[in-house]
């Protein structure tokens, strides 16, 4: 990505709810950035939100669609907490420790110059106690476009982007995106040579919780029967594979983030492959 | 400032605790920006801090220097707390605001890309009861330095940056940084013609709070005397204004932020005109 002489592009997604050990992540993407590998990290923060909320009194409240796909329910004041938690507290404290290991890190959202645009969620079927309703009120929204130019502008000038997933919606207002697909519309406009989902579990399991269940390689085609297998979360990780790969990724890699060097653990072979 | 043939530019501070419109000076930062003009904002965030923090049962406590300056008491807690109310929310909610009036408003703080360095205040002397006593454990810090190449970058690209008082200190640590100083150097910077402090008040007042005591014009020689007369807070934009107009600055303005077209105001005539 980035560069035309440098394909070795990386972007790394951390969770927020899945254990991942964020300090372990930023030590080895210190070390890859130093070896002179640009990278991008995009992180969520939906463990943060909920610990936030919960504090001030606006618990959570989650949405599960008709196929099954759970999301942040993103009213107004659940927003701000997303902002808070998110944007203001993770994504500090995830460049601040970047700083302090020597890189010089720089945290942005997708609303920032606009370079992340998406289109807010309307009308969301939300399936409660197995009855369907409508949700109108939420900030959340699906990916329209991303503009890379900051991204490269500011690994041209020798930052590491620390990406919170916010985006800008079409009337200006700021919209909660997935943050795995994030990464995959992110790793795509870059034209990265690989994207790492890091969360909780080595990989792909074959069958959840088994961890000696770990499926290590996929193809492509292999996705849609994949998007199946899954559990929970680990269906937007297998959509976002699909996104990055489809945008000339060269490869996923859906791997452990709660081990020492997970980046470069993953980059040596362990995880799921999807290429 | 920016750009070589343009001497217009223009720097805005708003404050957090002083009464500012925010709404009101984005609407009219927006026609500004629209009418061509180049324009950086800076924010505090102060009572958002000290609301976050008091629903989170960490009420803020504040420092009173001997030569009777008062700022935020930030030890590691409260850093978190000021990163999510000033960082994440306040900053955020600007770029928010100003993005759904048509500009494209980028956020970011001193920390991104270490582009403001400051010197953590490793030994502050506080008087508490008529009693000196020294805080060692504070994650606020005096700015040593200001790269401006990251805002020219953003002008260039059209965004109006919006900048977030915390700055990166020698070991990477985040540092809570005092707006109005920030504003003031970031000023010097990017060479402005103008800087305009808004405030819960016309302008430096002779005697405080009498309003009509508005000192409508000060010389640079005069600020030494407008120290002794400014109470609290204003203390701190009168050294902003030394800082600013020693750093190159054509004039700063002490101005009023609760009216409409409070920008547009202050470069009409109205507060305190420093030069």
């Amino acid at each position: 990505m980035m560069t035309t002489d440098r394909k070795q592009g990386l972007v790394v997604k951390i969770g927020g709810t899945e254990g991942v050990d964020f300090q372990a992540v930023c030590e080895d993407a210190a070390a890859i950035v130093r070896s002179g590998q640009q990278l991008v990290l995009v992180h969520g923060g939906s463990a943060e939100a909920t610990a936030l909320g919960t504090a001030l009194g606006t618990p959570p409240r989650f949405i599960t669609s008709p196929s099954g796909y759970t999301s942040r329910y993103t009213d107004r004041v659940t927003l701000e907490v997303f902002m808070m938690a998110v944007n203001g507290k993770i994504n500090t404290l995830l460049t601040e420790t970047l700083n302090g290991l020597g890189v010089k890190a720089f945290g942005l959202s997708g609303q920032d110059g606009s370079w992340m645009v998406a289109t807010r969620k309307t009308a969301i079927q939300s399936v409660e106690n197995g009855k369907r309703k409508l949700i109108r009120d939420d900030f959340s929204g699906k990916i329209d476009s991303v503009n890379p130019s900051i991204l490269f502008a500011l690994l041209e000038m020798g930052c590491v982007p620390v990406v919170a997933p916010l985006a800008r919606g079409a009337e200006g207002e700021a919209l909660n995106i997935d943050a795995d697909r994030a990464a995959a519309e992110v790793a795509a406009a870059v034209k990265a040579e690989t994207l790492i989902l890091l969360t909780g579990v080595p990989g792909l399991l074959a069958h959840f919780p088994d961890e000696a269940s770990l499926i290590q390689t996929l193809k492509p085609t292999e996705l849609p029967q994949a998007v199946e297998i899954a559990q929970g979360r680990m269906k937007k990780k297998i959509l976002g594979a699909q996104e990055a790969l489809d945008g000339g990724v060269g490869r996923v890699i859906i791997a452990d983030g709660r081990i020492a060097n997970p980046i470069s653990n993953a980059l040596s072979g362990a995880g799921t492959w999807i290429a």
